[in-house]
C-alpha cells in the first residue's frame, strides 16, 4: 500500500519524530464534536520547514494524505484522516521567530498557541487579538479562518495575517506576503491559504499583525428579557458607529451553563457581553453611550467589571461556554451550527432559530459573536441515539439554508471539513468548481487534507 | 486571424456597442504614465454579466485576448493590448444596484467611479473610504487592489470588498462572497480576485463595505525643516497609536508643484497632511496629541482646515498632486515608483531614495500614504530622451530592490501590470510560480489580459 511505502520511506528521516503508537494515532483521530474516532495511520512532529519539504516530498512520491494538525480543536472534523494517511503535528514548530515591535508584527511557527504567542507578547505591550473559545494553534486558525470576540473591532485571520510561509504539495517552500502594510503585487496567496484549512498548502510560519494594548478598556454584561429585545441592542449599537471591541450573545440556556460551570450567579435571562477599547475618555463616551441604548432596548442588571481580573473572568467564562453547554447535559455531544449573517437580518434568524430548536425538543443553547451577525446553536445529542443526531442534521441544515436564503453564509468562522461539504454547492454554485480547480492545480495527487473543503472531481 | 474571426462573431451579438473606430483603439490604447500607446482591436461595451459571459465565451472560442477597462487611470500599463484583442470598457454598467444602510453595504456595477458612488451615497450618510487619487472605477480599483489617503484608516480594496460577481474565463458565472461580513466557507475568491488585474475573471458587480460618516473631523497640513522630521513625526504617531485617517506625505518638491498648480501658498518645505475621524471629543484629544508630537519632532506652521471646504479643497490638492507634477516640467512623462515598506524602514527608504534622486539628476518629487510605508518618486522624463528613460527605469529598479531588502513590496498599490512585471521574480521567487499555476488552472488560453502578473509558462 501507498501509505505503508510512505511510512517506510519516512523512518530514516524522522526516527522517532513519527510516531505509529496507538495511543497518538488514536488521539490525533479525535475531534472536539459528533464525528466519529478516525486514526491516521502515523504521526509525524516536523521541526523545520525543510523537515515539512522532505516528508511532503515523500508523501507525494507515494500519494499519502498529509492532514496538518495544530490543537485539534476544530469542530468540523477538520483533521480526521478519512482517506488515512500522516498526520502532520506542529507542536515542535511552536516558537516566536521574532517580534517587530516598530511595525506592530510577529513572526511565529504554526504550532504556537494564541495563549502562549499573548504571553511571550506581554512584556511588549503589544497582543495579538483573534481569540476562538479554545487555545488553538495560530497555524490552525489561520487554516480555519477563525475568529472569535473581538473580530468585530480586529477582524478575523483574514486580517491579521499577513504573511505566511507554506510548503505546497510538491514540497516547495514559498514566502507569501511581505513585512509592509499592503501589497498589489499580484494574487494574494497568503488570503488564498488562509482558510484552506490544510488542503493548498502547510503553513510552517506566520506574520502577524499585532494591537496596542489599549489605554482603556471597560467591560460588561447586561441582562435582558428577551432575546429580541438583546438582539435590538445590537443593531442599535452598530447602527450607532460605537466602535465595539467586543459584542457577544449568549441566550438563558447559554447562562444557566456558564453559571453552573463557572461558579457564578447571572440573572439567567439572555445576555450581551461588551467591551470597549480607545482612550480613557473615549471608552467612557462609548460605554455610557451603549449604556443609553442597552436601557432603550429593555436591558438592565448592568455589571461593569471594572478591574483586570474581573474582565479576565468574564471572558474565561465565555471562552468556555461550549464546555459549560456540553456539561449541561452529561453524556451528550455536539453538533455546533456557525451561521453568519448580514445584521439586517439576525434578529430574524435568531428568532426563527429559537422556533426551530423549540420544535426539535433538543436542548440547543445559542450563544454568538453577534457583532458580525455570527451566532451558534451547540446542538446537545445523546451520541447512542440515532433519532437525536438525525433530528439535529436536519435542524442544522435548516438553518445553514435559512443564512443562505437572509444573503448570508453556512459558517461564520468555524470551516468547511467535512460537516459543512454538503452545504458548499448551495453557497458559491459554479464558484465551488472554481475552489476544486485550484485544488487540483495545486495539489494534483490530491494529498493534502483529502476530502475536505472542495470537491476534487467536479 | 483569430482576433478578427472573434470581431466577426461579436458583431451581430453587439452591433454598435462593439467599436473599432480609430478614436476608440486609440483612446483605449493610451496610458497615464510612460508606455509607448498600444491600442486594442476593438472595444466592447456591455451592459450585463450575460453580455460579458456571452462576449467571453465567443473570445474564447476564437483565442482572443480581452481587456477589462475601468477608467483607464492605471499606472503600469495595466491595459495595454500587447497581445492585441478586445478593451472590455465597463462605462456602461456603472450602476448603483442595491444600497443596504444597515448592513453598511452596497452592490454596484464595476464601471462607476469613486467620485460617483460617493455622490449616490450622500444622503444616507454613509461613505465608501478608498480614494486613489484620479477618479477611478471601482472595477479597475478591486483589481488593481487599490489604496489611497485613507488605507491608513479603512484598508485598502482588500479590505473594503465583501463579495463580486466574476465572468471567468470560459464565460462562467460566478459569485463570491456573501452579504455577511465574514466567512469560513473554503476558498476566499474575492481576495484572490482582487487586485488579479483582469487576468483570472472580469468583475461584473462588487458588493462594497461602507463606513458611517465620521460625527467629527479635523484635518491639517504641518510643515517641518527636513524630510527626516516628518517621517519622524509619522513612526511616532503610529508608535502612540493615535487612530489617524489620513496621514499624507509631500516633499519641498511636490509642494511647490502643488502651489503652482492649485494655486495654494504652502511653505514650500516637507509637509504632512494629516486628517482625524471620530467623535467630536475623540477627534479633538487626537489632534491635539498629534500636534505635540508634530512639534516635538520640528513641526510648524499648523494649519488646521476647519470647515468642509477648506477639507474638501486639501484634500483635492492631494489628489491632483499627480498632475501638478507632471506639469511641473511641461512636456515630460512620468514613470511613478510604489515601494512599500515595514514603518521601521520607512525613514530610511525615503533617505536612500532622495539620496539616489540627488545623484539622478532627474526631476523626482517624492510624496505618499506614509502611514502605511507607502510612498512614490514620480521620476520626470523627457519621453524623447533615452538616456532619461534609462536612468529614471535603473532608478525605479533600485527603489523595489531596496524595497524588498527592507521586506517590503514592490508596489504598495498600483500594482504589476506590465512595468512591474520584471520585479516579480525578486519578489515572490516560488510563489510567482504559483500564481501561474493559478492563472494556466483558471484561464487555460490565457485569454484575460495576457502578458500580465503573471508568466503563463513557468
Ligand atoms: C470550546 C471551543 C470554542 C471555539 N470557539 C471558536 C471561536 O470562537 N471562533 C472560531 O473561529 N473557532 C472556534 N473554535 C474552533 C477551533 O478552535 C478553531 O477552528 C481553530 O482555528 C482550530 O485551530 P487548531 O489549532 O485546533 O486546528 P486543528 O483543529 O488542529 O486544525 C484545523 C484545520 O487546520 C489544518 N491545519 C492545522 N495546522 C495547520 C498548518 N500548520 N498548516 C496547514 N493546515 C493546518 C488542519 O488540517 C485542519 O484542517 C472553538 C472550538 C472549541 C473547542
Ligand atoms: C493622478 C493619479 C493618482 C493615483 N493615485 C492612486 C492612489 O492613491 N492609489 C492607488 O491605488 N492608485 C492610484 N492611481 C492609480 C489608479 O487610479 C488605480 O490603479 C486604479 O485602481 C485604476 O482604476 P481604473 O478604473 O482606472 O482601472 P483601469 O486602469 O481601467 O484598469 C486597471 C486594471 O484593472 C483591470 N480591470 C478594470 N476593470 C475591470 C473589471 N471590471 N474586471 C476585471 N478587470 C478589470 C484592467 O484590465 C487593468 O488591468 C492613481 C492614478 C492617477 C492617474
Amino acid at each position: 500500500m501507498s501509505i505503508d511505502a510512505a511510512l517506510r520511506a519516512l523512518t530514516p528521516l524522522l526516527g522517532d519524530r513519527l510516531s505509529v503508537s496507538k495511543s497518538d494515532l488514536l488521539a490525533h483521530g479525535q475531534s472536539e464534536t459528533h464525528f466519529d474516532v478516525i486514526p491516521p495511520d502515523g504521526v509525524v512532529y516536523p521541526r523545520s520547514a525543510q523537515d515539512v519539504s522532505d516528508i511532503v516530498k515523500i508523501c507525494s512520491q507515494h500519494r499519502c494524505p498529509i492532514i496538518g494538525y495544530g490543537a485539534g480543536t476544530s469542530l468540523e472534523g477538520h483533521t480526521l484522516a478519512i482517506q488515512g494517511g500522516i498526520a502532520m503535528d506542529f507542536r515542535d514548530m511552536a516558537n516566536v521567530v521574532k517580534i517587530n515591535d516598530e511595525d506592530m508584527t510577529v513572526r511565529v511557527g504554526p504550532g504556537i498557541t494564541r495563549e502562549a504567542l499573548n504571553q511571550e507578547l506581554r512584556a511588549t505591550g503589544l497582543f495579538f487579538p483573534v481569540d476562538p473559545g479554545a487555545n488553538a494553534s495560530i497555524g490552525g486558525m489561520a487554516s480555519t479562518r477563525a475568529s472569535g470576540t473581538t473580530a468585530v473591532r480586529y477582524g478575523t485571520m483574514r486580517d491579521n495575517v499577513i504573511g505566511l510561509e507554506v510548503v505546497m504539495a510538491d514540497g516547495r517552500i514559498v514566502r507569501t506576503g511581505t513585512g509592509a502594510r499592503k501589497s498589489s503585487a499580484g494574487y494574494d496567496l497568503t488570503a488564498l491559504l488562509v482558510g484552506s484549512e490544510g488542503t493548498l498548502g502547510l503553513i510552517t510560519e506566520l506574520t502577524l499583525k499585532l494591537q496596542g494594548q489599549p489605554e482603556g478598556i471597560a467591560a460588561a454584561t447586561c441582562a435582558f428579557d428577551t432575546i429580541d429585545a438583546a438582539v435590538e441592542a445590537v443593531t442599535s449599537t452598530i447602527a450607532m458607529g460605537i466602535p465595539m471591541a467586543r459584542i457577544e450573545f449568549l441566550d438563558a440556556a447559554s447562562v444557566a451553563a456558564v453559571n453552573a460551570h463557572s461558579k457564578a450567579d447571572f440573572p439567567e435571562t439572555p445576555h450581551l457581553m461588551v467591551e470597549f477599547h480607545g482612550s480613557q475618555t473615549g471608552v467612557a463616551e462609548q460605554a455610557e453611550r451603549f449604556g443609553e441604548i442597552a436601557h432603550d432596548s429593555g436591558g438592565s442588571a448592568f455589571d461593569w467589571a471594572t478591574n483586570a481580573e474581573d474582565r479576565t473572568r468574564l471572558w474565561q467564562m465565555r471562552h468556555h461556554a461550549y464546555w459549560a453547554i456540553l456539561a449541561s447535559r452529561p453524556g451528550s455531544s455536539a453538533i455546533v451550527t456557525d451561521v453568519c449573517v448580514p445584521i439586517s437580518n439576525l434578529a430574524q434568524a435568531v428568532r426563527d432559530t429559537q422556533d426551530d430548536i423549540e420544535a426539535s425538543g433538543l436542548p440547543a443553547p445559542i450563544l454568538g459573536h453577534v457583532g458580525d451577525g455570527n451566532f451558534h446553536a451547540i446542538l446537545l445529542i445523546d451520541p447512542n441515539s440515532a433519532d437525536e443526531k438525525r433530528i439535529a442534521k436536519e435542524l442544522s441544515e435548516r438553518m445553514a439554508q435559512r443564512a443562505l436564503s437572509m444573503g448570508g453564509t453556512i459558517t461564520g468562522e468555524h470551516g468547511v471539513g467535512m460537516g459543512k461539504l454538503g452545504y458548499m454547492s448551495s453557497e458559491h454554485g459554479a464558484g465551488w468548481d472554481v475552489m476544486g480547480q485550484i485544488k487540483r492545480a495545486l495539489d494534483p495527487h490530491n494529498i493534502l487534507n483529502p476530502g475536505k473543503v472542495v470537491q476534487v472531481n467536479g
